[in-house]
Parts: C-alpha cells; structure tokens; sequence
C-alpha cells in the first residue's frame, strides 16, 4: 500500500516537472474537455511531442482521455495532487516559520521607530 | 523571471520524484543537520548512490551541505517547496469541490433516514 503510494507520488512529481505539461494541466484548469489539437495550438512544439506529454499526465492519472468519433477529449484530474500536496504540507512550518520570523522584525523596527 | 521561475519548478518537482530523495527530506525535517554517513546508515542503497541523491536535492535548492573538518553536514532547505505548494494550490478547488459534493450527499442521506 506504502508502496504503491510511493510509485504514486512519483509519477505525480515526475509529470510536473516539466513546464508545458503544466502548461497543459493550466490550460485544462481553465477549460476543460478540450481536443488533443485545441490542446496542442499555442505550444510550438510539434502534434506528437504534445501527444507524448498527454502519455505521461495520462500515466500519472492527471489527465483523462475519451474517443468521441474522430476526436479525442482531454479531462483534467486534479485528485493525484492531493496527495503530492499533503506530501508537501509537512515543510510548510518551515516557510511559515520563516515568515514569523520576518514579520517579528517588521513589528519591532516599527516600535522601534513610534 | 517567468522562465527562471520555471526551471525551478522543473528541478523542484523533479527532485521530489524519487522515494528515496523524499525519505532524506523526511529525515532532515525530522533532524536537521546530520552528516552524509549518518543520512546514508538506513538506506539499502550504496552511499555513492546517496550521495548522487543529496548533489540531486541540492541543485534543486532543497538540502545544503556545509563541509566541517572531514564531516559533511546537510541541511533541509524548504524553501523551493513554497512554490510547487503555491502552483498546486490552484487545482486545490476541484479535490474540495468534490468533498462538498460528497457532504452533501451524506447530508441528503441523513436526512432521509431521520
């Protein structure tokens, strides 16, 4: 169960790492249930190395794709990132901790200057 | 700054699709600042193999290391998580959306019974 929660995350991971796959995910944010070439229009990469791309979040579970006749749809599926976000929450005390930090410097400089 | 923005992105998420990277995150943020050898001790991995790992996690700004004598020291860096939070963030409303969908089932549910 670890374990394929393991192979999960790292597919998740994996897919994002890469600017127009999540260019492609913010694109189906925007407007989901777009065709394949729709999808592929304002990259200027070529028709197949889109397809490739749509491989890799379909792999991941990101993106979901039904045949409609001659046309193929692309769904967004925002679920495996739950778990990437929860996996990442744990370092937030760290960033938030940072944070404090700062704005107990702001408040002091500014009794410091009433 | 967009395309700076993005390569970071690319060697966050890129460096967090790994179990083994993620386990060392996880032990950092459990104890900050343990030596290479003592990070490598629970892995059934070679340290050479820990250490590709660690030099992974620092290019992405994630762990750095501080050499002192013939010791060295790694440190979590949280940081460059902050944005690959942020980026998931927006996708956040269709996991909600979904449990809101699914309270109210249970809602409706209740009521019938009672």
């Amino acid at each position: 169960m670890v374990k394929f929660q393991d192979a999960q995350l790292d597919r998740t991971f994996s897919a994002l790492a890469d600017p127009t796959r999540r260019a492609l995910l913010a694109r189906l944010e925007q407007e989901d249930g777009l065709s394949v070439s729709e999808l592929a229009r304002p990259f200027p990469v070529s028709l197949p190395a889109i397809m490739k791309h749509l491989d890799v979040l379909a792999e991941a579970g990101l993106v979901t794709r039904t045949k409609l006749g001659r046309t193929v749809s692309c769904r967004l599926n925002a679920e495996p990132m739950e778990a990437a976000m929860g996996w990442l929450e744990r370092y937030q005390r760290f960033w938030t901790k940072r944070l404090d930090a700062l704005e107990a410097l702001l408040e002091a400089r500014r009794k410091g200057e009433s």
